[in-house]
């Protein structure tokens, strides 16, 4: 039976993909060796890192007004380095959209003032408010977002744009490459690769190159982002094996048509869970229909007892990870990139089910 | 032909762990999933993290007093971490034996005072400088070593010991479990993965349960000590694939009779090995024998042509990365715990080779 695993990340990874890494695991291009038993400066894995910034450079489009670099600690540790690097005592603005934006305004105010200039909080993060309602401060050193909200289901459709002058930094950790971006928009982009694009263990970081200059000296050297623009993300032994992934996973999306063809997949894959969602009164989600996640589908059934049930009578279907995140509870199904469709139909039939025996 | 990698790291794994690590790559305890695709808070991947640390603390005979954790960004992030946790504008003793502890050094006078009390960088760090010529600061913060030196190859034999009521801090990246230690002499050990342990990406810290108390409030999240060992090292995703393999490599450890037996065949590996270089005076090894690594054995041919010369020379014998570190130039070879002494003996045999054919 094939299982679909909806776990929010780290998360299914392309079957082409794991089958590649799983084959040259212990042998990687005849070397003797493998990839992770190979020196990071050595002739095998220089290659592997170029061509998974250039990979990534392709697919999103990015220019070279912006420096691509890989950096380990996970999104929790851009909430600190992002205001350790560009904030210096100013003023931020932050869109509250959820628990992840919230701990990234905690850290900036560490070093400086993080104002939020909106929040759904009250409504427990049930949309994404207004542009209309933010309230921006005037010169602000940054505007920051969480493009999707992993826990609440919602994202961003369309992105929005900062004031003119004003760096966007988006937390993308659940929508990186799920959808086309115009980088030209943001000053800084960041993203754990457990979603969408490999393992655990690193995340991405694009950087508007004006930025690196509002480093003070007083940053710690793994802290500071031109340590790893100025080093090729190799001042230190980088994470090799979740480059690797990076690597394998982004020359697959290259294979599919890139980021635009896969958007269309996406797009369909939700538009196909949600029109099922919107179907029956049964299930409900609490997300707003237009800040709809198409990554995280966040629902309940009727009560928190048959939320537990529908969770766990899953499993037999090959269907698992249905779990809503720990803080909210409920049911979410994570379907990112490397989800099919028929992961997208076999859920379904099972919610019909479902419904049908506990209705 | 075998490949004998004498990589510094990332390095050679136990071929018995690889083997493992590939069967199950994509298909994890009949998960219908890689260990690297599922949830860090699932029911699979729980028991790897707990089973690594348990691991750990029976190999090391690590006691209540210490907690142990994984944090990401190597031990680079770590020579920021310690003096954020731990010096809070205090003075900390630095023994100056190498190009990291220099690096730890530097990143610590940006939380208080550095105080070198006692260096071999006139010489080249061609020795550990003796204990008695130590210029210690009373009630310094800590005391910091580095146990192993990667790049000059010499290492503390045995290791020392701070004076009473001073926290001894050490980097053992490169000599973690390829010997007995004992813990309780230590404030704080910490350890990049990537030489002895398992992949790059995740580095071992254990630490003084007493001394987390030290960590100031401004502190960010992801960098203070308390947020990993209050949350099992999950406060977020860590590098899974990183902890599973480092859980791999600790099983075949104990499996091979623990530290002990494994500290034996080092001893024995080394000894050849030196015992060869001291043999013949076509190599020439600059470290004082007393202070001999038995991880990183650092030599010279004549001439750096003949350096170059040797490298390039091994590759067809099936002997690769034994370049010396960029900074020093020369040879070295890198032999952890996974390298057999079949790989020792493959080595000399080749060195003699090439001395009769270039010497």
């Amino acid at each position: 039976m094939e299982i679909y695993n909806f776990s929010a990340g780290p998360a299914r990874l392309p079957k082409e993909v794991m089958k590649i890494a799983q084959a040259e695991f212990c042998n990687f291009q005849e070397s003797g060796s493998g990839i992770l038993e190979l020196s990071h400066r050595g002739k095998f894995f220089s290659p592997v890192i170029e061509r998974a910034e250039a990979n990534i450079r392709e697919l999103m489009g990015i220019s070279d007004d912006y420096a691509v670099c890989f950096v380990q600690g996970g999104a929790s540790m851009q909430f600190a380095m992002i205001p350790m690097n560009l904030l210096n005592g100013g003023t931020a603005d932050f869109i509250d959209t959820g628990v992840w934006s919230n701990k990234a305004a905690k850290e900036a105010k560490l070093f400086g003032t993080a104002n939020i200039a909106a929040s759904s909080r009250e409504s427990k993060y049930d949309h994404i408010p207004a542009a209309s309602e933010w309230k921006l401060t005037p010169n602000a050193s940054y505007m920051y977002i969480t493009s999707n909200n992993t826990v609440a289901g919602s994202e961003y459709i369309p992105l929005p744009k900062a004031p003119a002058g004003v760096p966007l930094v988006a937390d993308m950790s659940s929508d990186i490459m799920s959808r086309v971006v115009n980088v030209n928009d943001f000053g800084l982009i960041f993203a754990g690769a457990q979603k969408n694009l490999g393992p655990s263990g690193v995340a991405l970081v694009i950087i508007r190159k004006d930025l690196l200059e509002r480093t003070g000296e007083n940053v710690p050297t793994m802290l500071k982002y031109s340590t790893y623009t100025e080093n090729g993300s190799m001042f230190n032994t980088p994470p090799t094996f979740a480059i690797y992934m990076l690597a394998l996973v982004t020359d697959y999306f290259k294979q599919q048509g890139g980021i635009a063809a896969i958007e269309k997949v996406n797009i369909a894959k939700a538009e196909k869970l949600y029109g099922y969602l919107d179907s029956t009164d049964f299930y409900k989600t609490p997300v707003a229909k237009e800040n709809r996640s198409r990554m995280n589908v966040v629902f309940r059934t009727p009560s928190d007892e048959l939320d537990a049930k529908f969770v766990k009578d899953a499993l037999p279907h090959g269907l698992t990870d249905l779990k809503g995140h720990r803080l909210v509870g409920g049911c979410r199904a994570s379907i990112y990139n490397a989800m099919p469709m028929a992961g997208i139909d076999a859920l379904i039939e099972y919610m019909k089910e479902f419904e049908r025996l506990n209705g």
